[in-house]
């Protein structure tokens, strides 16, 4: 019980997984009809699995055949087309998304009314609003419900999503959702879970980046880097980029500035995301001259070899090369 | 002492008010001499009535005599050129305290041998340095001490000070200091204070302008502002910005966004720390892009009448007018 | 003829107007059948007078009815939905150019084979790939032809226009678009005239902003504006905002900022190219961070009550309002 | 003439070289007096050996005695603290004008009154005006007159010179320009040269990151370089970087990007430009947020290994690296 206050302080809809798991509970037995999975890659295939072990029948597909071999051996069942009333998507990008949902083979062709289609990739929510256009159409309900936490979150169920759409579906997608994350937390309309998603990541990369020109500034006017960390941690230059996952290595442990930069968030990764926040910008015509600066240093950064290094390399990236 | 503790993971120096000044009055008989105060404006008088408060014999002097009164019928004396063993100042700018020091009628001409000066002005760190060498010459020692929070910590004494000189100097540095401060912080050699508390400003200024876009386009996206903003609390978004001072109307209470942008922190000033920053990185090469382009956008900021509302108003400059 | 030469070295495709002409004369009497015309704004208004003049029938449509009624009283012949040979469009914006040529009433319903479609307006080069594509399906050919040069030169028939599509039909667009501007330059395949336009205009926004940047500072460094503009266009500084369209009042005679910033390009269609600037670049994975600052400041301006005033009001918008 | 004077508005000076030695002559035999001169670097040292062509005898010093030899062997007087009533001085920055002028051992220490002190270093323009006001005071004349174009322009006497001080003195600071130089500009009151030099400078730098950022999205865009280039050329988008210094490697000849960026204006150097133009656009509280942008992108080269390759080589930091 003091676990759920505590973490009630956090969580927006106040989800805590035990609440929720023993109100799914109740109605479990008849409710774990299949569900369908469609895109098993790094994320989607944790996020599967998990299902599994709350019970949930999966019926599930992916471009890549080998990708459907581990969720296929814990008991999915592999097809080329997931037809069940609830149906999760997980997919790299708008026209995956585009794709699966209204191609030629797409699931709308074939949806039965009344369905809940959710899709959890991380989108353009304009994409997000067509496709539930589009499901509305055919007598279907489409929902948004991006994730942050990485691959990490999905194996451990510790996802936290993100969700639009309408409020009267949210408690049967929060269900489902509440298997593979920690926290569910319902935005509003279609597309306004994207959109969160989006401003959170956009904050994000301006508070790494803003991190680690501080950082290094500090050290060269003769700060000791794990002091300025706690006195930024102290004042109001705290952010979660300087007190959770600093980007200076020796400052703290277990975050990927210590390893090398190898793990975590990848920079192209998080090029995408500051991508999309900056199309949706453009569409709403938002000035964000901070965020229209981070995602082009990210770019910059794609382009001199830092794709695949964890987002806090650009502390790296400011940083003089050794020898000059 | 449960709170001391606690404390202590935060306090670089880990002053408690309270340990202080039970250390401090076991031997303020002795040291509780005169104390030189020059500059008091409108953090210089508060900061000297603390230390009047405590005991202290306050000899003062501003370039503007009505600035002398209040302190004057608290009991300080007022003079042209203070000398005592210990000196604080805290003035307006780098060619101030170049002035004040070095002039023709400086602290620095009549100084004594080792006599404590304390500038707690915010100023390029490598005047700070020049001051230091310039009092070593005289046989004084010269720390840098700026602060951070506004008026209303300067009143009540819960400032926060970051220190930098001669470390076996800064136990007799905090026993002033812990009159007008709750937090007493050592940074390192002279000119750390100073590189302390630029940095701090560069990287809040930085969360300030990205909260603000992120949250104007976030509400643009069709979320709700207080919504939006718990859920960047709870993630990886989440900083001081967003959290304790959010600048959109109405998310929180207590803030100058709730009261038109007044009082806080003025964006002609954040300016001027920003200016400080850029001079600092320029003179050591470290690239600073999200730190300079949040430079710029106060500059404009100025340049379009908003001088001096707090520095939270990035988001209503940012924002559509209405009726556009 | 030695100025048709000399100017063939500017001119990609050499097509100096006089040269134009007599080669469209002699096949003129054959190919002179009618022409639809499909957008009379401000732009396609003049333009299609042009066509006119040149002795071309033009079959005409806006959703606007009033604005048909200038070439209504020139000889144009006004229908819902223009069936002809050869069709010109000049459209707002990509979601304009998708409903003309693909939507339920589009050209693309029932276009002739061998018809040849030209697209003026502005939009982004992958939905001119797309209408090609669409074209090509239909047995039809698709080019973009967007323009440089306002409705000065479209009313004087000086516009450039950069065209991109199959190299063998060049030849016959040339014919028409000959008839409305002084330059007809062969970009390449379809989408390059696009992104020829949008890459011009990328770096015109960065050339008006670094010289109304650097002509701002200069003044307040105590140089004259107009020596200022001088040295720059006798140096490396030059560009074509310095020597051409100077933002700087006083400066120049004849450009906007000699008009209190009327006329001219309205900063937010500047807004709206580098919107387009910036989602290629996106789309392409290409840094271009001067190129997304620009965009940001023009976005600003948009948000402060500059949307309809000329884009060199970026210096007013830079400097210091009065009584600051 | 009438062209000369015409001109004369222009080059302020205008002068072309046949002109002014023509004038030169009739009174060299009398004002041909010993000429001081300071820092023989790479640019100093070219531009003595034009002084002693034109028949000055020249009496010089550099911190490095290697750096004398050259002069020496072609006739000029090599001393350690130069006196003359005419003294050039040629330094790399800021700190190394101070000592040279106000150092215990410096210029000022026994100038003669009268004497005209010419200073060609880039430096900020308000150590131009501290060292004119410390040569006021002991009855000399100091001008500030950086130069433009690079080592080969210094070589053949075809530096443009940027000059502030009393209008009275021009002329006479003309008279030795002249020979080091084909331009020779007047701008103003003392620090004028320099601030046309830094405004110069900064919108060079503008225009060459956004010819880059601009040739390099075309590409992409499928766009040949040459071809986009004559359009930029033709268009708006003209600058000094598009059409005579082209980035891109291939559509010029006999620029540094034909050679891989060797030779030509190094970035560090641009990068220090940039940090004068930044430090006194912050001094005088002028936005100039691409000449910021631009000062952190050169700064981010810097610091990965592009320091001494020419400026326009920013296309290639730009531009994604092979195999990626």
């Amino acid at each position: 019980m003091a676990a759920v206050l505590r973490s009630s302080r956090y969580l927006v809809g106040g989800c805590s997984k035990h609440v929720t798991f023993a109100f799914a509970s109740t109605r479990s037995m008849a409710s774990k009809t299949q569900v369908g999975f469609v895109g098993l890659g790094n994320m989607g295939n944790p996020m599967a699995k998990n299902l599994l072990k709350h019970g949930y029948p999966v019926i599930a597909t992916d471009v890549f055949p080998e990708s459907c071999k581990e969720v296929q051996e814990l008991g999915a069942q592999i097809v080329d087309n997931p037809k069940a009333d609830r149906i999760i998507t997980m997919l790299p990008s708008s026209p995956n998304v585009i794709d699966v949902y209204t191609g030629p083979n797409g699931i709308l062709k074939k949806v039965k009314k009344g369905s809940l289609l959710i899709d959890s990739s991380t989108i353009d929510p304009s994409v997000s609003k067509e496709m539930a256009a589009a499901a509305e159409k055919m007598g279907a309900v489409f929902m948004d419900a991006p994730v942050s936490g990485g691959v990490g979150a999905a194996s451990s169920g510790k996802l936290t999503f993100m969700v639009g759409g309408a409020e009267e579906e949210f408690t049967a997608a929060k269900e489902l959702l509440s298997c593979m994350g920690a926290n569910v937390v319902y935005c509003g309309q279609v597309g306004t879970g994207q959109a969160a998603k989006i401003c959170n990541n956009m904050l994000l990369a301006i508070g790494m980046i803003g991190t680690s020109e501080t950082m290094n500034l500090g050290i060269r006017l003769g700060l000791d880097p794990k002091l300025l960390a706690k006195i930024l941690n102290m004042s109001s230059g705290r952010c979660w980029s300087s007190d959770t996952y600093n980007p200076v290595p020796g400052v703290m442990e277990g975050v990927p500035s210590g390893n090398n930069y190898q793990g975590g968030f990848g920079t192209q990764l998080m090029a995408k995301d500051l991508g999309l926040a900056q199309n949706t910008a453009t569409n709403t015509r938002t000035p964000v001259p901070l965020g229209s600066l981070a995602h082009q240093i990210y770019r910059m950064m794609c382009a001199r070899g830092y794709a695949s290094k964890d987002f806090s390399s650009v502390f790296q990236f400011l940083r003089e090369e050794e020898g000059q």
